[in-house]
């Protein structure tokens, strides 16, 4: 395209004068014409020139890519317990505290302590045409190791966890159980894809050793063909037995379900994870108390804790420079909060919760309520707005009096809905405040998540940077207004 | 991410579910409320029906990116008059071809022919402290070559075309004119940053070659700060000397704004473009033929040239396989159409128009009419929505009977909006039908726009793939229900 922005910008001066004009009078009579549209005018008014200075702000002086690169780049991958997480912990802390803010502390939460070890080996081993084929792989978090010698083999492939009752001891003991069930490409938010895939490889290796699997592997929950493994978290049920699980990419998953649909595949699997006593690990908090009503928060946040592999830069290095860019934009536009804000950087989302947990917990015996909680954990992606949960009965009139608030937002392409807000602030729905998630286009998302490839060159600066804007106008929205 | 989708399935069970019936209720309020919704609720669920049928054979039998990938990697970039022009000429005509089409042809149009030769030189060549530096630098479409020599002047900057009357020609003869404004990152469309810089790229040497300039750079037209130069037309009017004329990097543009602050920049600058005769090219064009009503034409299109740098993956190849995939998924669909659904790959929309006013004067010559024409050449990345263009008396009641469309689309992400719609279609305003342009988000798309990196690895499957199914969907209603 070259043309077209001339010839815009030619006809600005004709006919899209009176277009624009035209546009302006919809806008305006559907205003109007909407009874949610309850504020007075000067206030609107006010509310979009302060919106209008936050977007400035955030796309001309925004920290937040910065703070993303330090991150991914200098600290990488920070599983909890490991020393990348201490250090994101000590470089958030001292970023917080340059804002001038009015509190900057470390909240401690015990954390679990998996150590992936060496690379992973997933081998074909007895296929003819093929020979010996090394195929992507990545141990699932938790895992067990297979032991120094690894383990050999026949693979048996399931579509989901339901097949295997259908299978049955017999056919499945003994063998590697390979799920396969793909996340449906139909899905216009992926994340919706993901949920209907995921119980795989959270369960499938608990529930294959019931029927005695010796291990299981996992097609990669990404609706992409190519040859990145995807790990995330795997869990052991009381009293199944405990056996390796390990992710294994599409292109892989592919290669192995049409080896099989040809004749018997034995598969070598070596990996040495360990799991090791819980560790002393941290969330970090900083806050701008409110002015008037300091017993008010409203809370953003992300989890500072990733996948060791690739560095965390969309789940959730995004969400955490989001959170932090809130409070730096508010001081920056020299905004006095009337309630307070404040940012919490959660230890432990990916492998146990542990940030979550202990925040709600002391928050609880602290008598505190939020007001409102936005976590952003979708990545650093082109805002598309926010989704809201809470209790229905409080959020019914809750979410008509934010509604009345889109004509605001919606000129920077944000939009509401209903639904989930985030696992770290899941904890705080017992407060009945407003919990909320940041949206941001998914269709990228699941590219990288989990992966050696989600690195800082995977997030656009300018994408980034409006997720914070968006970020921080909602907080000084429910700020100036209050929730009903 | 990890835990929140599992969350959300437990919760999902439980309080979810209330959350959602209130969520369809809000839905249905609004639908019910809104009194431009006036087609009847039989055809709404016909037409919501047959919207998500062709999503879902978009996203899991789409053919525009196997298509792409074919025009970028195996035929590159397509400059007018080039012979990778040529090749994607024959390769997209093969493949409307495989369609079962009514029509398939080629639509002859000259276009000028201008070739960049050898990689131009860029050089700083007098500052003691960097010594001789190259810079990233692109020669700009139409610009004359410097001569073998090549030249070597002093540098003047200036931030835009109106400086150059303020400097007047005792300033400016004999030197270079270094245009530096950049693109207004505040903008959240970043067409319209690119709408207020794009005027130095165009005119720049033209207007400074009239006060005696040798040669004139421009700043990259990006919000990024990278070493990637943009190329991109630049114009040469009548009477003015012609000097060349090309982009260097933003940051390159910030050393030698830094260097100019301090004291006297000389810079050597080479390139041997070479402007020849201009050449015959085409336009491809492939149709259904309507069933009620065949001389009511739908167009859809995108231009089939892009620069010689990179592989127009972006621009415009994207636009070119989402009008491809329009035809393709209606076949697919089992779709007969009332009214003739034409799909239009034009030639030459980089530099020159060559094939769009072409196929706008045969149309002419033909009587046809175009009652739509929507247009794809903002990118492939996930679509926003549309604009739609045409003369404010007609565009007003259209815009209403189009806007109570938006309930099938919103689900989509699709919105509507005035404004441009594509420069191949907008010779074809007079015959008073409605002209839409594709809006997909903007944030990325001048990261690669007319550079060497707008390649195939900068398009994501899903994305493009969701760009198709949003233009077919358009094309179905405005079928389906004609337009007032």
């Amino acid at each position: 395209m070259t043309q077209i922005v001339t010839k815009i910008n030619c006809t600005l001066t004709q006919n899209q004068a009176i277009l624009m004009k035209f546009c302006y009078t919809l806008i305006a009579l559907l205003f109007l014409s909407s009874n949610a549209w309850t504020q007075d005018n000067n206030n609107n008014d006010e509310a979009a020139f302060f919106i209008r200075k936050i977007y400035d702000k955030a796309l001309t002086e925004g920290s937040c890519y910065n703070w993303l690169h330090h991150l991914t780049t200098e600290i990488g991958g920070r599983l909890a317990g490991s020393p990348q997480a201490a250090a994101a912990v000590e470089y958030t802390r001292q970023m917080l505290d340059t804002m001038g803010l009015d509190t900057v502390y470390l909240q401690p939460c015990m954390v679990p302590h998996w150590v992936r070890g060496d690379e992973e080996q997933v081998r074909i081993v007895n296929n003819n045409s093929l020979g010996s084929l090394d195929i992507p792989a990545l141990s699932l978090g938790n895992s067990i190791g297979t032991g120094p010698k690894g383990l050999t083999a026949e693979v048996i492939e399931v579509q989901g966890l339901d097949d295997l009752e259908k299978l049955g001891r017999a056919k499945i003991e003994g063998k590697i159980v390979f799920y396969n069930r793909p996340m449906d490409p139909k899905q216009i938010r992926t994340f919706n894809a993901y949920g209907g895939a995921v119980d795989q490889r959270v369960y499938g290796a608990t529930d294959a050793a019931k029927y005695g699997a010796v291990a299981a592997i996992v097609r990669s929950l990404t609706t992409r063909q190519d040859d990145v493994p995807h790990t995330g978290v795997s869990v052991y049920k009381d009293g199944n037995p405990q056996i390796p699980a390990l992710a294994i990419s599409t292109n892989a998953s592919n290669l192995l379900s049409d080896l099989l649909n040809k004749g018997e595949v034995r598969i070598f699997i070596k990996n040495n994870c360990q799991k090791f006593p819980d560790k002393l690990s941290y969330n970090v908090i900083g806050e701008i108390t409110g002015s008037e009503f300091p017993d008010e928060i409203i809370l953003v946040g992300g989890h500072l804790d990733s996948w060791d592999v690739g560095s965390g830069a969309h789940d959730d290095g995004a969400g955490c420079v989001h959170s932090m860019d809130v409070l730096q934009l508010l001081k920056r536009t020299n905004y006095k909060p009337k309630r307070t804000i404040r940012c919490v950087l959660f230890m432990n989302e990916e492998n146990g919760l542990g940030g979550g947990l202990a925040y709600a917990k002391a928050s609880n015996e602290k008598n505190e309520f939020h007001m409102a909680a936005i976590e952003s954990d979708a990545g650093g992606f082109t805002p598309r707005g926010f989704s809201f949960d809470g209790h229905a009965d409080i959020l019914k009139p809750r979410y008509k009096q934010l509604t009345s608030w889109l004509p605001l937002l919606e000129p920077y392409g944000i939009s509401f809905t209903t639904g989930g807000s985030g696992a770290d602030i899941s904890p705080l729905k017992s407060q009945k405040g407003l919990l909320a998630g940041l949206r941001p286009d998914s269709q990228r998302y699941f590219d990288y998540h989990h992966t050696n490839i989600d690195n800082i060159d995977a997030v656009n600066k300018r994408e980034l940077e409006l997720g914070a804007a968006a970020m921080t106008s909602l907080v000084y929205l429910i700020d100036k207004y209050g929730l009903q």
